[in-house]
């Protein structure tokens, strides 16, 4: 007996496929996606099909239209997107717990599974956060040493980890930019080296207490605006 | 000038609307949505624009469709969802990591912030866990053993730290029970017990301990049987 071709499942499947393009990386972030005639004769599928697809992966906020122009890219992966909105709407001291959760766990990781390549990248990016500092440019900062974080999470080869991270890292930049305001100074600096050293040495006790350190700093600047605000 | 209604957008607030009932519980996991006249009327919305919004929730993984029957709510956020079917498909060993960041943290802040109300839950799931020890059932202490973890992270009060650890427990049952046919013994209870008692005595470095005990037996766990694997 024939079956009716269920619709539902092949929207869903035209949407899978085209998360996979995404979380794979062939659709990179950024990138506008190709044009409704060419990906409708590709898959072979029609333009209710193909927009109803669209819309599934720009709810769960992988693809974004821009009026008149296309439809881009805007996140690699689901976790990543959910996680990101998650972020942008929890306060910042519950934010540092996750953050010391996942770059405790990161740092610890990075001590005893760093590559040679990895220890060489850690020292470029410390130096270009201590450049900054010095430029007293707080963005440029921010910039620099959230992207020294996902150096040392991806340094610890765990998977999930640095998928996660990744993306939360998007949400952090305002919360962290508010609290580099009061910290941008030499101890924040200071403990970032000793964070960076220890991981070199593959000494994860020195590396896990670095982390603690900054994210406690980080913790009383907070309770401190907290407090200060009427 | 009148502006053509964006369709898209239309599909996007609904979705959005039946996404905000099922994270606020309204609408609870393992519910069956209203029948589709129903919800038309109620949103005053047509019968392409409710089904788009519901396909664009499946493919977030938050609701499912059962032929015949009807559509169910069955994850409870998006980021529980996409969480779930990322530790799906990773190896036991990075998802242990990845368990002990947050369960670490949890304990941590569990010690700290723990209700009397939140002991009295800890001690009396803590039996239940003996008892089904005692039973032999590896299903039934899973499944305790889950919900006391899931009770500590509650005691965080940690929004995020809950929604994601909620989420990602069902995740893992599947290598939590592969872990437990071999660590079900006397230790484990007694490191659990250790954990509990640690949290109600407010000693999150001990607590912090106990998570770091388990977490290292199952890694040995695990490290033995993938060598014994041809």
């Amino acid at each position: 007996m024939l079956q009716k071709p269920n619709r539902q499942t092949l929207v869903e499947q035209v949407a899978l496929q085209m998360e996979s393009l995404i979380e794979s990386g062939n659709w990179g972030v950024g990138m506008r996606i190709p044009a409704e005639p060419e990906l409708m004769k590709e898959l072979n599928i029609s333009r209710n099909t193909l927009r109803e697809a669209i819309r599934a992966l720009i709810h769960s906020g992988l693809l974004k239209t821009k009026q008149g122009d296309g439809t881009y890219v805007c996140s690699s992966s689901a976790l990543g997107a959910a996680m990101k909105r998650r972020i942008l709407r929890s306060d910042t001291l519950q934010t540092l717990e996750v953050r010391h959760a996942l770059e405790r766990e990161g740092a610890h990781l990075a001590a005893q599974r760093r590559t040679s390549g990895e220890v060489r990248e850690l020292l470029v990016q410390l130096e270009r956060c201590e450049e900054a500092a010095k430029s007293s440019d707080i963005d440029r900062f921010v910039t620099e040493d959230i992207h020294l974080h996902q150096i040392i999470i991806k340094a610890s080869h765990n998977e999930i980890l640095i998928e996660i991270y990744s993306h939360i890292a998007e949400a952090l930049q305002d919360s962290i930019t508010s609290l580099t305001r009061y910290e941008a100074g030499a101890n924040f600096l200071e403990i970032h080296r000793q964070l960076v050293e220890a991981i070199v040495d593959q000494d994860a006790d020195r590396a896990v207490e670095a982390v603690h350190c900054y994210i406690q700093e980080s913790k009383e600047v907070i309770i401190k605006e907290q407090e200060e605000q009427p």
